[in-house]
């Protein structure tokens, strides 16, 4: 049985609400999937929308702190934020301009978020981070030292107030539309990787991981 | 002479200043290659961000208001937001986990957004959506007729306080760090698209227009 999520006023979707997940299982597996967040929050009075890497870690959310030290202000008692994570699936041709859509899969989570002191939680949010992209680049890399792991700023938010958005599927025409004669169809979006680029001080004999060679996407 | 946009206390970049791009013209780029934005606004003492498909129309920002109910409350004054457009466009891996990176465009867009009243403009801005990712359908498909305009919220957000965070090129280890054996280098990402799947009730003599069999993204 999926677990679903209680709603609130706040998560509840409002605007087509066949297309609201509050399946923690299907919520997690996107924001597992993604590795851009868009951290929103609220300073002086002027919302801000800053892209961050994060990581899911059980039933919280960290993400990285440092590109956006106006959020760290008064921190210490939470900041309040919106975390949401988009994946662009396909584009959705219909014989109308107005039925035009797109296919994706998009989960936000809501709530305080507050910044991990904790060094052996850091190291595990920085070794999520890496892994979850990179399965394996924590162990050839070389790991945070003391003075990197003081200098990082990592913030964790709990995944209570949960919720997703999804459209899949292909094209939906209004009754009389498909009489016309216009292609309609879905055009498949997917993130890829091409081949890495070694540095130019990196020894040739040493071989390109796996992990950096065959990268295309979580789904791929 | 690129024409640089004033900054404010809001849009300079107090992080990694290097990386900040003030620049209109390529502020314009990034806006103009990207196709899901993500919008953040206030309601209720809570910071939403929604994603959204948009586009550029001179010096003005337009967005589907459909997405988020919940913005278009009291929008008649204007809404503040903030719109966020990023693309990820590499993995760094430095031989260090603390100096892994991303390489990546961000455009940030503040300001208040309003609602689009007028038919003209609104069919303007819908035309913009098309064609900015799929030139020739609008006058393929079939465009809005007077209901559907009247049934579609679009918001328009002025271009005047805005800024751009970018990070290219390759690793950057600390000097120590490249004596290490540890594989180093770029994996590039791009957002590409597959074949076109054709819906099954479209007549299969009408031939896969162009924009739907080529299209890959705004850079391929």
């Amino acid at each position: 049985m999926p677990e679903h999520v209680a709603t609130s006023d706040r998560t509840r979707l409002v605007r087509e609400p066949q297309r609201a997940v509050y399946d923690r299982e299907l919520i997690y597996k996107i924001l597992d999937e993604g590795f851009v967040c868009h951290v929103g929050f609220t300073a002086d009075g002027q919302t801000f929308v800053i892209p961050t890497m994060y990581a899911r870690v059980g039933d919280a959310l960290y993400f990285h702190g440092s590109a956006a030290s106006r959020m760290l202000r008064g921190v210490s008692t939470g900041l309040n934020v919106c975390i949401t994570v988009t994946l662009a699936d396909g584009l959705v041709l219909a014989r109308s301009v107005f039925n035009h859509s797109m296919n994706y899969r998009s989960a936000v989570a809501l709530g305080n978020a507050t910044i991990v002191d904790e060094a052996k939680e850091k190291l595990d949010a920085l070794r999520a981070f890496t892994e979850k992209i990179m399965p394996g680049r924590w162990n050839d890399a070389r790991q945070p030292n003391e003075k990197e792991l003081r200098a990082t700023s990592i913030l964790r938010l709990p995944l209570t107030e949960i919720s997703a958005k999804v459209r899949t599927g292909g094209v939906e025409d209004d009754a009389e539309d498909y009489a016309l004669p216009v292609w309609a169809g879905v055009v498949p979006l997917r993130l890829v990787a091409d081949a890495p680029l070694r540095d130019e001080r990196c020894d040739p004999a040493l071989p390109t991981p796996a992990y950096a060679a065959d990268f295309r996407s979580r789904e791929g």
